[in-house]
């Protein structure tokens, strides 16, 4: 059996092409894939060949956001039957390493994960119309369209960065950064019941998309640089909690005159060349903590999003069929208008 | 009645001048007091005239590691009476402020703080003849010598950086920074069970201070400087919880690829200029904790002290009469045979 | 001047009478209350005299769920003005005792608490027309209701038990006991996210102000005695968090099967002669929390309520004159119709 | 090959009998057994045929807290070889179930635990000569005596029992039963740094080893009934944590008015048929937290005997050879004068 699929080669070069899909195993699922979303790393692996010490070196096919309906199913598979329209969760870690063993799977040594060039060979990914998974990869999603199932892997992204800072209830939060990863926070902020979301951006488009997904006060940042401190910085700091997402140095400073003492930054975005000001770091106390992907968040996000609890259509700003991923490149560029992108397959 | 007091006019202008002490109060204690250990924030007063945006605008009483002997004690002081020997804890938080509501009086909006030039007007210190002190600011320390009684206060900062950390119990500690606080830091995380603790340091009797307190390994990364990543950085980092006590950046940055995913680096000092390797943070999900004084620590350390489960003795280099106060400045530069550097008082 | 209140003498002893009311200090601020709700222990204090060891040995007016109308405002008050709606925390720790000091002022050694017979003399409540308090207990409210917010104090202790429980979002959350604190948890556990909230109850009247107020579904234990048991105790169990708000050991007991390893169990109520299933406790590492009252909480639970981001109009079932108090303790016996019964002022 | 094995058929009924043991697989050791100590659960096993509702139904291998010479390793064992003295982990959870997934493989829906009759086909243990196991069960004990590696598993036990805790470092604790988890408890408290050890028993001979393990003081609750509650009950209560190893209801029960508001009381033993006096758990809010078993502890509980950074010495009370297995279980019983009583094999 025969799929197309999205296949990188290097630096802008991207081909669809055809590939054989193997037999489904007894434990495996034969899924048709609906949708999938383009993350910040396919843009980056298109862009520019690769993000930092990780290049693509060998044709890897895209995607880690996708979402499908079953076509078959193995013979000791319970979960879904075909039909069943399911989230499909990117990950695959080894169960054997230390990571593995104390729960902490997004740090497995020996990692598979669909469309990342991290390791060699690559590990192929979801940007096809047919693929055959693990059925435990597999989560239901009832009814709801396959474009917003193919945003629980983002949501659960955004999940895991709350479990890192703690908790949110009845607690003030900053997003720094509304893209698609920022308001899918935002939503998740607002469904984990925080009392105050203020989101900021250099773009209207992602702050009007955050107020949809619960912010209840907005920052354009490059239209107003003084407000946040302005507003926010008496007293020590006002907010409990910040989430970086823009992957900005600029950003992250920004944040600590206005998170309180003992206050949390997550670091979403990877902001290469910040400059800490420590001073406020250590005489305040903050805690800055890292995140990286997710591991048992997958299925909450996927179960959130089923149940409209977080509804994610307002961040899906365009769809273009799967042939068209190179213009879907182009398309995400323009921040002034676009959140997520998504490309669809297999009609 | 008069006291002695070391009195800093400004930038290498410290006075040896004689004060007028008020009356004891019904729930105060004059004390006579015996030691005092230079921290580095009366080394920067001295040299610099301040650190960073605090500057010494006023004169002020330098001091906030001391320790005493109780003289006389008003009406309702039950807590120690006099010929007690006592650690004097240097802060005296608001109670009303926010913080202090919940507890983390160490960010009081009101802080005062011995011989902290934060605040205007300065807040005198306890390098002095004689000081009158609140009751709660008292902690016995049975019969164990003055000199380690001062060090109470560094031992608190270095048992707040552990609470910091979580936990150090089981756990593989690295010290970045031998001197007075990194080593007590050392001392403190054997007390709490540590498994493994290596200390680094540029200077070797930092080092042989820190096996004293009970680091099992120490590197010298003047001499070494590769050998701390070539040992520690495979399968992700070998550390379970950092402690970067230099306030270089470099060192800082160091950390990183040794600490294990989801593990904790804790910021004692201040890391100026530092440039934080983003991608191993988020990639590994490292959190990165400020910390700050203390506060319930205080008579914590001082117990410790007292019953000499931690044996301070080896960081004490040298003491000189207060009347020398320059020469004990003088004296603390040379880090290649000073460790703390204290004052002897009231002889 | 003067107010009526509703004093009680002991037993089923309860009058109107006529209290002189002082001045106005500084920071104090005088409050025409609107509303007043009945809690356990008050109904406990009005039918038998007491709560356990805790005795009405002397007069006391009544009432810790209120909420007025600023009057009159001290000259250095500036939260309030007069005009304002605000709720009143009916909390004064001493501030100085060491749980005052590490932020646990809910356990002061020394608390004033309206309307509590705990300490002697004992301290009177805020069944009033008219009161003088602290300016720090008064939390405006805006425009809601002022029955809305006497319910500021039963929804801080339901945030207390939550924060007992750490964190509830994306958790499977079970509820025992829909009176008027189960119901108010479910409209906070919702409100915070729990991925999904059981309540279970003897009677259908709080089961379905439970279904307003968020939960998903609900359990007549009266009905359908096994049915929990049924449905939830596979693989060791369903729920990661449970509240116990009966009082009664049964109810604490049937959660142990439902709740997960590693699950935590919140004792809201004194469920006094329950037997613990300690084989499931121990095997299945489940902790069992009690919770009491509030601290930090209240002006949370204020703002929830006083934004509807909480809506707690369906827990409130009667309203009497304050006039009828002693109606008003017939009538909350009733648990087939009543939830939240509340007394009227100042009309 | 053959060995000689500890076979229970039954109450009373344990035979030495010689079973066929297979091949070495490339990942396994085989190891000939040195030591092998008595647990509770061993105990009950002989004397009453099972524990609850864990029946002795099929002949079984005893024995789980053992350790031994490895005679020879598979093909792809790295961690140990031939000569190597080791602890075994008597634990092999299955590392698919939803519990293995998120690193609570103590909760292993279908976990293989040495010497455990939870399972059927029951799961058998490690008193008998030799023994193949999983090479990751090997851990590596240096040249300490075997008796005292065979002490990993229960010293595993009391370190989770304080992971449970949270942490003891600079705390006061209290433990209550100092028979061998009591002891081991009190020593891992220490090393972790406890700054009080009370340890509570009806017997001498345990109390003088807890001593030895590093209690400050100890209570006969025989002798002195009241001491305990007398001394430590002020002012809510002086402990931070509590260890209940008794599995007497009255034991735990005493311990509610001693334990700080917030404090942790973690139930060791089953205490079935406790009375909690709910009236403390709730008003003073204290945790109560089940501990069973231990995961990543073991390998750390094996590392402090090996480095005797915990001394296990003061707790082995008899060895007796393999073939004497019946008197082992007759002088066990003797809490006057023994604490752990171990076999000896392969002589």
């Amino acid at each position: 059996m025969k799929t197309r699929a999205c296949v990188l080669y290097g630096k802008e070069d991207v081909r669809i092409e055809t590939r054989e899909i193997g037999d489904v195993g007894p434990k495996q699922v034969r899924v048709r894939i609906g949708a999938g979303g383009l993350c910040g790393s396919d843009i980056h692996y298109f862009r520019d060949g690769g993000i930092g010490t990780i290049q693509v070196s060998e044709p890897i096919i895209l995607g880690h956001e996708v979402a499908g309906t079953v076509e078959a199913v193995g013979g000791e598979v319970t979960n879904v039957k075909p039909g069943s329209r399911v989230a499909l969760c990117p990950s695959l870690p080894c169960g054997h390493c230390r990571f593995c063993q104390i729960g902490q799977q997004q740090h497995c040594l020996d990692m598979q994960f669909f469309g990342s060039a991290m390791r060699k060979p690559h590990c192929n990914g979801g940007f096809r119309d047919e693929i055959i998974v693990e059925d435990f990869q597999c989560e239901p999603v009832g009814d709801i369209g396959l474009d917003e199932a193919a945003c629980a892997e983002p949501l659960a992204v955004g999940l895991h960065a709350i479990n890192n800072a703690g908790s949110v209830f009845g607690k003030r939060v900053l997003v720094m950064g509304a893209g698609p990863i920022g308001a899918l926070l935002v939503g998740a902020a607002k469904l984990a019941g925080a009392e105050e979301i203020v989101a900021v951006d250099l773009a209207d488009a992602p702050l009007s998309a955050a107020i949809k997904m619960g912010a209840m006060t907005t920052v354009n940042a490059l239209a107003e640089p003084d407000r946040l401190a302005r507003r926010y910085s008496g007293d020590k700091g006002y907010f409990d909690v910040g989430f970086e997402c823009t992957g900005a140095g600029v950003a992250l400073g920004n944040m600590f005159p206005v998170v309180k003492p003992r206050g949390v930054i997550v670091a979403v975005g990877v902001s290469s060349g910040a400059h800490i000001p420590f001073n406020a770091l250590v005489g305040k106390e903050i805690h800055l903590a890292g995140t990286h992907r997710f591991h048992a968040e997958y299925p909450i996000a996927a179960r959130m999003i089923a149940e409209r609890r977080i509804d994610v259509r307002p961040i899906i700003s365009a769809t273009l069929p799967m042939d068209r991923i190179r213009d879907a490149f182009d398309v995400v560029r323009d921040r002034s208008l676009q959140m997520k992108v998504q490309l669809s397959f297999a009609t």
